[in-house]
Order: C-alpha cells, then sequence, then structure tokens
C-alpha cells in the first residue's frame, strides 16, 4: 500500500520532459444533448484541478456552423455533421500523449471559430454525442460512460437549458428534439451498449415533482475492474444504497448499483471512504463531488463521480 | 520503361479505399516572406491540376493573430510564434496519407479562422516561412527546395505585394522588413543549408530595371538525385544555360544549373524535354511552367519548375 500511495501522489511529468511523452488517462463520458455530460465532467474536474486534468467536449469537432446546417437534411447528431476521423486521430495524440490544435465550435452563435492548443494532462476527459461511435475511438479510453437519463427528464433538462442558455424559444427546442430523434436512435443510443458504466438518475418512483432530487443506478459492466461493492457494502448502507446482480436489456449479466435519491450523507460518507480505501490512496474524499449548483448537493451524484475517480486512479496505476 | 510508363499514369488510389491510406510525394518550398513560394507553387498545382496535388502555406500555422503580435516581442519569423509542434504533427500525418484539420490564418486581416479539412492527394507541396526549421519536419519530405533571391529584389517583391494585396503602406512594410531582418537572419536563413534546392531569381549582371527579366541559379545538392544534366546539356544550348561545378557557401560541393534571363524558349524546350524524358513519361511537358502572370512567362522560372516535377515523379517511382 506504501507504494502505490507514492504511485498516485508522484509529480506528473509535463511533456517537454526527456521520457518522453507521458500518456494520460482517457475518460469519455457519452450521452445526447443535455443528458447531463457537462455536469458530472464539471465535478471531476473541480475534485483534481484543471493542472492535473484536461475536458474536451467533442461536440467541437462539427464540420458545418449553425448556418451551413440550415441546408441540410441531417442534425448534429450524424456522424456525416462531424469530422470522426478527425476526432478519432486527435483521440489518438491525446491518449499518446501528444497535444492536439482542437477544432471549436460555439455553442452560443452556432459559429466554428478558431482552433485551441490542447496539452494533455494525467487524466483526460472526453465528453460529447459521439466519442463512443467507432471503434478506434473507444480504442483510446480507459474507462467509458453512457448517461441514460430517462428521455422525458432529459427533454425537461434540454428545454431548461436551450432557452436559459443558447437563446431558443421551448417550441423551436422542442421541434429540434422531435427532428433529432431518428438520429438519436441511429447514433447516439447505440453506444449505451458499449459503454463500461451506464449512469441513469431518475426521479423516485411515482415522484413527478420536476425539482425532484433524483436517485442514479449504475450498471457496472465486468468490462473493466469495479470497486469490490459486493463486500463494501453491508446492511448499514441498505437505508442509502444497494448493489444488484441483474441483466442488462441485451440479457448480459451486469451490477446494478442504486443510491437512492434521499441517501444520507453520513452513509454514502462511509461508502466513498471505503471505495477511496481500495485504492491505497492517503488523500481524502475529495469535497467537491456531488455538487450541482453552488447551493445543491446530490449524494447520487457524488458517489456516481466517485467511482469514475476511483477508475481514473485504477487505470493509471495500470 | 513501358512500365515506369504505367506507374506515372497509374490511378491515384483515394484514402477510402481498402489497401489503407496512399502516402503522398511531398515537396516543402521555403523561404522568407515574399521570396516568390506562391509563384513557383502556382506553376506546378496549374500543371498538375487539383485532383493530384495539394498545396498547404505553413504560415497558418501562427499561434497568435495579428492583434495579439502587437503585444510581443517576436515577429511571425520566429517559431515561438508559430506551432512548430502542431505543423510538424501534420506534416507526419500527410506524408502518411492521413487527413489534417488546417489551422487558417487570414493575411488578408490577420485573424485566425476556422479550420479547414486538407486530405493529401497524390502530391502535397508545403510551403511558408518555416517548413524546414527541424529535423523532424524535414524527415516528412521527399524533396526540399529554398528560395534565396537576393535580399533587395525580395524587399522589393515585398513592399509590392504588401501594399498592393495587403494594404500596408510602403514605410510600414520597410520598417516590419528591418524589424524582422534579426528572426530571418536567425530562423528563416539557416533552412537554405538543409534544402535539396537553392532557387535563386536574379537581375542579369549591371542590369538594375526593376522590370528586368530575371535568371535563374539553381544549386543542385547531392541530397537527392537530380536528372543527368551533365549529359543532357550540350553546346546547343550554352546560350540558354549551363551547369557549373561549384562550391556552396559552406565549401561543399554542388551542381549550380544557370537559366539565362533571356534564354530562347527553342532551346529551353528542347531541354525540358530531355529532362522528361529521363522520366519515362509519355505524358507532354506540362505547357502551364513558367508563368509569372496571364500574359508573362519566364523560361527561368519554367525550367526550375520542371525540375521540382521532376523531382515529384521520380520520388513517386521510388
Amino acid at each position: 500500500m506504501g507504494s502505490r500511495s507514492v504511485s498516485i501522489q508522484r509529480a506528473w511529468r509535463g511533456n517537454g520532459e526527456s521520457e518522453g511523452p507521458h500518456r494520460p488517462i482517457m475518460l469519455a463520458i457519452a450521452g445526447d444533448s443535455a443528458a447531463g455530460k457537462t455536469t458530472i465532467t464539471r465535478g471531476l474536474v473541480d475534485a483534481l484541478g484543471s493542472d492535473r486534468i484536461t475536458s474536451i467536449c467533442v461536440d467541437d469537432y462539427h464540420r458545418y456552423d449553425r448556418e451551413e446546417r440550415k441546408t441540410k437534411t441531417f442534425t448534429p447528431l450524424h456522424p456525416d455533421c462531424n469530422y470522426v476521423e478527425i476526432m478519432e486521430q486527435h483521440l489518438q495524440l491525446l491518449a499518446l500523449g501528444h497535444p492536439i490544435l482542437k477544432p471549436v465550435y460555439n455553442h452560443k452563435d452556432g459559429t466554428l471559430g478558431r482552433p485551441l492548443l490542447v496539452e494533455p494532462r494525467e487524466f483526460v476527459i472526453i465528453e460529447g454525442l459521439l466519442p463512443l461511435h467507432s471503434k478506434l475511438a473507444r480504442a483510446c479510453f480507459d474507462a467509458t460512460v453512457y448517461l441514460d437519463p430517462p428521455e422525458p427528464i432529459r427533454y425537461e433538462w434540454k428545454i431548461k437549458r436551450d432557452t436559459t442558455k443558447r437563446g431558443y424559444d421551448p417550441e423551436t427546442v422542442k421541434e429540434e428534439l422531435a427532428r433529432r430523434e431518428p438520429e438519436s436512435a441511429a447514433f447516439i443510443r447505440p453506444q449505451r451498449s458499449q459503454a463500461d458504466i451506464v449512469m441513469r438518475f431518475d426521479r423516485p418512483d411515482g415522484n413527478t415533482d420536476p425539482d425532484a432530487t433524483l436517485s442514479a443506478t449504475l450498471l457496472l459492466r465486468p468490462t473493466i475492474a469495479h470497486p469490490d461493492l459486493a463486500n463494501i457494502l453491508t446492511d448499514d448502507h441498505h437505508p442509502a444504497m444497494h448493489l444488484k446482480l441483474s441483466r442488462d436489456e441485451d440479457g448480459k449479466p451486469v451490477d446494478a448499483l442504486h443510491i437512492h435519491a434521499d441517501a444520507e450523507r453520513e452513509i454514502t460518507r462511509d461508502v466513498e471512504q471505503a471505495i477511496w480505501k481500495e485504492l491505497g490512496v492517503d488523500e481524502n474524499v475529495p469535497e467537491s463531488l456531488g455538487t450541482i449548483d453552488p447551493t445543491t448537493r446530490s449524494e447520487p451524484l457524488a458517489i456516481s463521480q466517485l467511482i469514475l475517480l476511483y477508475h481514473l486512479f485504477q487505470a493509471r496505476m495500470g
């Protein structure tokens, strides 16, 4: 355990040093528009600090600006609407520790702008619509996540965001959602089956209050080594969360971790520390996990992010 | 010879085909601002057609726009003012037959714009200020050229171009030339010694008429296999051009091909065909070579471009 702890805390070697570029740990967070990718990512970046972790949104690889898209029949969800081959190339470069000159799509005004130099740090998060679309892209990641909220909740989130932050009116957003649905089905949702972890934030059964705290269900596929939750979770933890062996939609076996919407901080803290202890890390569990906005904290979100953080460190220890 | 001819005329396989990306032949044309890079390049692109040859200007790899550069002490000639590492990466990708998303610098207004997808064709010309700056970049080329006009002529060209096409007044251009001189000496001119061919267009001795037709002197370094001019050029060709064994500035042996400003088309055509014949190509010598503008043709330019075309085909035959 002593040497592991040293391994985690060793200083990050930048690319300029003599041993050649250091390969970062790469995490993909895929999901449809407004599925919660940015919220999940922000907590991880805040936890590790921007000097240790870089996050990139691969929606920047849009091939057309908003004006040009008006002449196209497909939506931004379609691979043909994106420089998928360049995205794959850049993922490979980052995975090898090389810098990239990343294109930039401005969501505010729908224009394509001046590209940006991105140098991989210790960890890289790639979030967006299509990071798991192709085998070549998937091969670049140490861990992959698909965000899978129920569609009615995602629709609410998208309407709320696009009307407040991107200047659309609600009717336009609803029409756009309808127009995108066939391409969501064809290109976005198939990525669900490619992820190591599928996350679903949902209202507790029967609760229709739009401001209700959400529960989380995490499908933990045996494609990567998850923390040993079967041993960590005791009866004491049951009021907050439980692990259930189940079958996925496709019939394959999977562990489903459910964290209740009203999970008590006292219990989740205990679980967090047990998970964290498995890593053999001396650092404390980062306090920034679970933050939805400056005044709102979610225990299901905190546990979900902690499991991703676990995988980042786990992958680095090789 | 029959099979060579087939080899030259075989259809170009695009990147989408099953045998994997086809590596293009890469030619570098380096030189200071207004040294004539675009004129040389244009003739080659016109000769081969834009479906066979891609040309890229690596000045697009400027790190700062014109506004930002005002706060910097260095000029665009300085490697620190350019994404040299990204340029090297993109040259490597192109050399391997991969597409790149190339940054774009707008010379007209000095802004950095939306990047552009570039897919390598059969041949790729890379022209700019610093394509031969680093060993890694140089390793990407099949042939390399440095344009080396006398500084007074280059100054005239730069003043003429920047006042007519880029909206500067002459005094500003002169001040800029003076400001750039130390970095020209430090970063641009050292590339001369790295090129396979050094081209100097100059006024005939004693002629100071700014509109005088220029002669060309080509230093042909033994770093690549040039056409066998020692055998091709006979006494009949002497009124138009001659080959002289000489020593370069650094004392190293080099062949110097001098083409007189007033070389007669009848003679240069004979030489062109002899050079072309060495390749074993059935196609005619392209007529577009030697074009300075729609009404002006230069035999020294035509021969210089033909030798570059020779190297493009020669390299492709491997």
